[in-house]
């Protein structure tokens, strides 16, 4: 798996996806790949990627944001994209509207959204992959006990309380 | 592949994602299950689709268009999400902020939406498929054919001409 | 009365609601549900609830927010939602589209909103219990006489030195 | 229960929530009340709604559509509000953000939140009247039957086929 | 002139708009008069402006913000709006749709709003004051000249050595 | 008064302001001023218009919509500024946060927004004129007796026959 | 100049922009450049763009509208964008938050915009041409003449009259 | 170049264009010209300019932001925009829909709007200078560059130590 981003400032965000993966064992590169100041490196980036033995890429662009949309126009792979930023309106806008032939899967912004993204490749990787297919379900669990062992203290301790513990 | 909607007024447009399956060989069914209608059906459909076989689910929803969410919390499968409607912001809103841990994978609005949510699954089955990789790229090849074939036609008509000919 | 919510990180902004009920003398519930970390519990929660004794459930929820419309869906009880989060356009468009057949009622976002969610309550059960229905008029006296109070005071001291006095 | 609206423009979709009462049996009245052009009129048609046995109130609105927070203001009544018009943005922007004190609420827009305000209305009813919660349970049998026989004539026919059925 | 908010959470916005009348030695009161809290006050205060004495009005509002649209419903008074808080949106909303026949004057948002609000009422009450219509331009010679003195020191320092002088 | 537009497209609206102030019996001038097509006809055009007698100025514009702004610039007199086009987002942004010194009164969108603009006007030339200030009063009756008319009509119809009767 | 175009159907929009051109004489070519479908043929239309001779480029898109931004990163000429289709929304946002580095002069949207952009490349032709300069002079001043021409029109007309006569 | 502003409170990001004209070697001023406070001014600034010998202008504005589309109606020299502000939705809005006649080329908001405009000038005197357009190459060279570098520094780290090495 490839994570790219058009520049370092968005990897305190990007960082999430790689964690994450890690989280599940899968093998992943992170790289910084400007769609506006490295168009050729990106250019060959998109294209290698496949052949490199990459199996998806994520990709987490702020501003006018071309980078997931163009690495989905140079490769097969599927491709999914993170809007970062203070103001993700316009990096949002530049992922949600890729014309019929095209597709690029949109996961959000900031942490949660890079947080999905790499959740969402490891359900593609998962396909084929049955440990990781239990992997995926154990997961889902863990997030479930928590919310409800949340509940039950809540149900328990009423707001005031639960508020005051924290 | 399931293709889900919320409704059969959304058949016009998930229809599109039918045809590009079929136009790739892929099996699928195309079904109406509602999140707010028929939220029972809707579990059973999502917590059986692995076990029944199938490898994604591209589900399409106007309004406040919580189908493609709620299926992405109650399945592993790769859930990619469309937003129909002729007002389709909220439709949108509701797909792009998913919480950390249940990744859905937003493919845009319309048709041009549902052709690309048809066309990512593709991506996806054909990381284990090499006939459909092949496809694939023939796709794409056919696409930049038509669009250089009519780049040359307007480079030697002009723009007035080109439309005149229409 | 049931007080539902997607995440603990919510309660600060849903405690409003049921401080607001206690200040009523309203018994009721303070939960964590998830519609998407915990579909199953999330559908028996809302199944049981009118056979439970709840008469109405508020909801609060940000990001993608289907709870509340979820809820909705599966009870026959009022359901009333609010917004939660620094950035709540999305929770907004998720809660103010519901198909039609299935009705909730969003009641705004923040503090207000989860004060107004409880409020709205109130004015529910009030139909049947005139002891409530005199405490909304006194509390509604009450929100005049300090409104009416202030003008009072800034009428007589002006602008700033009512500013000063604070 | 009273329905209100600004303008015998909104009537088209006003209609719907007359129409769904009707379907429940529930006795209401269908009134134009404009809250700029008639305030003293509006004002008195809240105050003395309690006491001419209103229960709950519907209010429609479009533009700036004060009508139903203005009625939130002057009643204990349980107050429903729906935006009317073309553009609705400023009329739901007007009813999503009521102060803390007094709430509204708000039912979505055109014939969808006309229909959704009266079947709120009815949940409200139904909880002192067990006959009327059994009709609610049918109402949403019956929209449940309704999508799973488009369910499976859908599956039967494939998409094709049941577009041309149309 | 008559300045009206809602709460006094508004003041520090709307004492402005007193300093400026101040400014131009106007007489004027400054009043909270809630259209949610307070119904009956805002409308006694209304009807009444005209035979007080009062020649306009400036209203602040924030949130649904239906302050000045209501005293402009009520009162053949020029009536001014302005509005407030951190998140203006839905209190512009509510203060540029009015229905036809029931005139409101929008000046903007916070302290500048709070400014241009006065300053217009300057504007209407010059109409018959050549005192004050001279004063007006003066005004705005002193605006002028505060920008061409700033333009000259730009013009001799430079952009760095300005900002440094700061 | 003066009402001023920046192309004769937009002038099927802003007839409307002029009809308005025709009923009242308001003389006025409709001319075509463009802010980027004719700047210094613009100019002139605001700098002379106190000393031609204009008592105020309304103007509209679309797009960009810089003329309303431009004139209140120019000009001592009280300008108010109507949003026209099919999309008026654009035009309502460019004049809704004038810089503070500068103030132009918004009266919304569209014919409404005409009429009212027209209607302001009169409010403020009714502060010295008894008989209008009159005319002002009878107006917003007859709008009032309208409502009322409609809602007693309404109300013994019903829904379903009042809009049949239409 | 160059004017390229994602898709034949931005034609009927970006043609205004070619007849712009020869109305001022100006030799330009008009290309189908989709920078999703055909990213090598863009990559070489803009790195060749420089040494073909052309002195600007101007591009026109819909939907996610990445040609502009990603043909302004690719070569050296000024490049000009315009947003197109029914939805210009994202469009726009694609458009106008070019990372520092990578200047993109985004013009507005639809025939406005492309005749603009014609417009403005004129402007830099003309800074070297002052026969160019003289035509430019020209073209504003008949803009000017129009609008003044029918200012004095409505003038003597009045604006129901003027409207009859069209 | 003209790099003109309508506050001294927008050269903070105004002086981005200045440094990147500095670096590029190209002479400038720094102005401070207000649309609404100063409109003879601005006028006469404009009118100036290219007989000043001024080739084109960089202009800021907020709020309303009149200011750039005003100078591009009345000079024939290219314009280019920049919107300033915490919020600066409305200073977009007044520069993207100019009428078809007068161009304004809109560059982005905040520090990168600013530097890009005063590379976009860049570019268009890089026309007719061929140093300068060297210039050009080299510093698009320099920004790949430091994102090659950078990319090689995260690839060889990964991201968590390339986080915590900054």
């Amino acid at each position: 798996v490839g994570i790219a981003m058009g520049s370092d400032s968005d990897l305190p965000v990007m960082a999430v996806a790689s964690e994450t993966l890690d989280r599940f064992g899968i093998a992943h590169e992170t790289r910084i790949v400007s769609a506006h100041r490295t168009p050729a490196h990106m250019t060959d980036y998109a294209r290698a990627a496949s052949s490199r033995g990459l199996r998806a890429i994520i990709a987490g662009a702020g501003g006018s944001a071309h980078l997931p949309g163009m690495l989905a126009s140079e490769t097969h792979l599927p491709v999914v994209g993170v809007a970062i930023g203070s103001d993700t309106a316009n990096a949002v806008g530049s992922q949600i509207q890729m014309p019929g032939g095209k597709p690029l899967a949109f996961m959000g912004s900031g942490t949660a959204g890079a947080m999905n993204a790499a959740l969402f490749v490891v359900r593609i990787l998962a396909l084929s992959d049955p440990d990781l297919a239990q992997a995926c379900v154990r997961f889902d669990e863990r997030l479930a006990d928590e919310v409800l062992a949340k509940d039950d203290e809540l149900r328990s301790l009423g707001a005031r309380r639960y508020l005051d513990a924290k």
